[in-house]
């Protein structure tokens, strides 16, 4: 056989959640260590299919997963690569829509804080600022890309036209506005599965 | 004289503080409204420079100053134009700058809600209630562009490579980063003066 220069057929770019979150990880193994090895391992029997993760999400997962071991059968399907975050240009309506979205939450945050102060009156301080920090994190956070680490993972899979797994609404979201390609999280080993048995 | 095609030499982008802000729009009268009329007509004295304003920051513009007037010998200089905002790009990295600084200010505005429940013990509700607001708007939008105006501003200054004026730190901020041209305020009036009698 003569030398084949190898094209990556698919290229997937998970998020730690794929590994971290219960209702995701479970599909692959019984804790997120072993979720992360038998995720790359089925990766592996896929023909030119790789693993990509941007360096600020891998030492993340490592922090979260302690010690994650990367089987030596599964090697060299995982890439770790940051996004060209100097170079790659997005649309700038993306701008428009988080400003106003951000806008709507700023606001919204200042009414949970204020609704807070005044339930002071008849509440325990600690119920109040429990209540509060609960609100004002939905109200500011859910459903919005709110770390770098989001935005690396969502700048590789523009870079790479590769396949966005996560199980943050927020990245899937501002993904799916950028025209990257993704899957929800229960169709992760299915879509994975599919690779392997049509090359 | 044969006929001429007008060459633009200089694009005014002026924000509405030029004209709202009374440390600025006193250099141009005594009002807003004569301020506004003075700076075109000082405009229009200088050769093949134009003042643009994106469709939204004029409405805005015309419902702050209530009924304002264009001069008749100014009414060739300005132009209302929106920027191309599905055409053009911005550098990716902004995203993350964006991101972040929104980041540390939403746990800024968290800790500014935190110290009003705890003041709550010992003083009145309508005190507490006036500073925090007056906080959590310092913590969450001073000095960030945070409306859909200030980022057609500059997206229009990117795209006509034109000189932005305004006395919103948050929007020179941003457009300094991006490489836009800008001056502060206090040199707006010696910078048409220069373009009047340096043509």
């Amino acid at each position: 056989m003569a030398f084949e220069l190898e094209v990556e057929r698919e290229r997937l770019i998970p998020d730690t959640s794929v590994f971290t979150n219960p209702d995701v990880y479970r599909e692959f193994g019984n804790s997120p260590n072993e979720a992360f090895a038998n995720f790359l391992e089925l990766v592996a029997k896929a023909p030119n299919v790789k693993v990509y993760m941007p360096s600020s999400v891998y030492d993340e997962l490592k922090k979260m997963l302690k010690n994650p071991k990367i089987p030596p059968k599964a090697r060299a399907v995982f890439r770790v690569k940051s996004p060209k975050k100097y170079e790659i240009q997005i649309p700038a309506f993306l701008l428009y829509e988080l400003i106003d979205d951000i806008r709507q939450r700023i606001n919204k945050g200042l009414r949970v804080a204020e609704e807070a102060v005044r339930a002071s009156a008849h509440k325990s301080p600690d119920e109040i600022l429990n209540a509060l920090r609960r609100k004002y994190r939905e109200a500011l956070r859910e459903g919005i890309v709110d770390s770098k680490e989001d935005i690396e993972l969502i700048l590789l899979a523009l870079e790479l036209d590769g396949l966005l797994l996560s199980a943050d609404r927020g990245i899937l979201n501002l993904a799916d506005k950028m025209g990257i390609r993704w899957i929800p999280p229960e169709e992760i080993r299915d879509t994975i599965e599919g690779l392997i048995y049509s090359p």
